[in-house]
């Protein structure tokens, strides 16, 4: 059966996240039911990133098996047919060898969080950002955002229910940049890693908005990495503002479509 | 009865515009709405211009009349707390003089029009672009786009229901801009002019995108507008890609605000 990998986009905020569940809208049930169109066997669908509810992406990928070969571009095609009108498009398709895997084969994520800093309510992206009335100090979140970078045990910032064998996680880098907005700043947090523990981005930029608000001091962000410790993390913040932007693979096979 | 201005932005998809209508659901009436339940006067609004059914702002600009003196700052806190949860927002207000008018003061509006080229159906920006989904030739785009500025009888680019006494206006200026996005390529069209006729910008966008897509060479633009005949404009585009962001005044009255 060939196999086919799949760059998806999709609005999350109408969704219970990626992951198929029983009576609830999901971007992987979605995708499923589309292909189950195409094909009698009802495909199942392999993800490289399980995002929550309310998260959004612009470079999610999963792979899929099927029973006869399709041109990838027809393919992305037909499923976007069947996926309309849902906020959910398959914007790439290529065919891969059968032992490529959209999570196994994955090296690395990168994550983009969204703040927005305005006084006045959102209008255009009420959906897309997490936004805040106060104004927030950059200097001091990038202070506090080099604690979270490196090798560390991250079960500060980790969910109760997470199910990841380890609390130890690698964090390459988070890079926070401030944009204008019509009458406010948004705050950009780009955060790349191999992988991350389950609400550890949404706990991270929950901390250093506590720290860029003025209310917690950048080295309290150290005090509570090293206290391993749920009940020290800050608020974990909206998933309104989260997106899954892109999956790094030993080369990209999506390189050179459309 | 002291006068207020108010930069206004809002999220026209779900709006039937922005002039007050029996029955419609409208930007104007709404935000009359909400100043209703501060002042017992039932105040109403003039705004700078009128927005059609979907067209979105992020710089309208309004003034009204109270009855009682108001901390700009306040006023506009209170407006936006009745305005929730519409996608209308007061995003600056300032006391002006009381022969201070909106529409009559302005001296130029600033329009962008956003129109995305990309195969697959859009996700995030929806109803916040015109979509296409083919490639748009950006220098033939620009080449017809010249015919259009100065001063011209615009009786080919003017809907028939116009109520504007002449067809005769002046195009400052239309820059067209190409940016990145997902898959695809965003064009920006930014338009400024004393003001406009009535779906003038909409028939320029539509024109264009027929060079852009190589059906019309750039110079029927000209021909077209010599003719000054309705029926030879290119299709009117959607009004989902259409933004009035800016009005400009001989002073502007938000200057220095938050």
């Amino acid at each position: 059966m060939p196999r086919y990998a799949l760059k998806i986009e999709y609005e999350g905020s109408k969704f219970s996240g990626w992951q198929s569940q029983k009576d609830q809208l999901t971007i992987q049930g979605e995708i499923e039911n589309a292909l189950s169109r195409l094909e009698s066997l009802n495909p199942r669908i392999f993800g490289a990133g399980r995002t929550d509810a309310g998260v959004h992406a612009t470079g999610q990928v999963a792979h899929v098996d099927l029973s006869k070969p399709w041109d990838p571009f027809r393919l992305m095609e037909a499923i976007n047919f069947n996926l309309k009108p849902k906020p959910i498009a398959i914007i790439s398709a290529s065919e891969v060898g059968t032992t490529w895997h959209a999570r196994f084969s994955a090296l690395k994520r990168h994550y983009l969080y969204r703040l927005v800093s305005r006084r006045a309510p959102l209008t255009h992206q009420k959906n897309l950002v997490w936004q805040v009335k106060y104004p927030l100090d950059l200097k001091k979140m990038r202070e506090a955002s080099l604690f979270l970078e490196g090798t560390h045990d991250f079960t500060t910032f980790r969910s109760t229910i997470c199910q990841s064998k380890s609390p130890i996680k690698t964090i390459d880098s988070i890079e926070i940049s401030e944009h204008e907005v019509s009458n406010g700043l948004e705050y950009q947090f780009l955060i790349k890693a191999p992988s991350f523990l389950h609400n550890q981005i949404r706990s991270f930029v929950g901390t250093l908005e506590r720290v860029g608000a003025g209310r917690w001091p950048p080295q309290k962000v150290k005090t509570i990495l090293e206290k391993c410790s749920r009940s020290s993390c800050g608020p974990v913040c909206s998933p309104s503002g989260l997106y899954l932007t892109n999956v790094i693979y030993p080369e990209d096979p999506f390189y050179g479509k459309f």
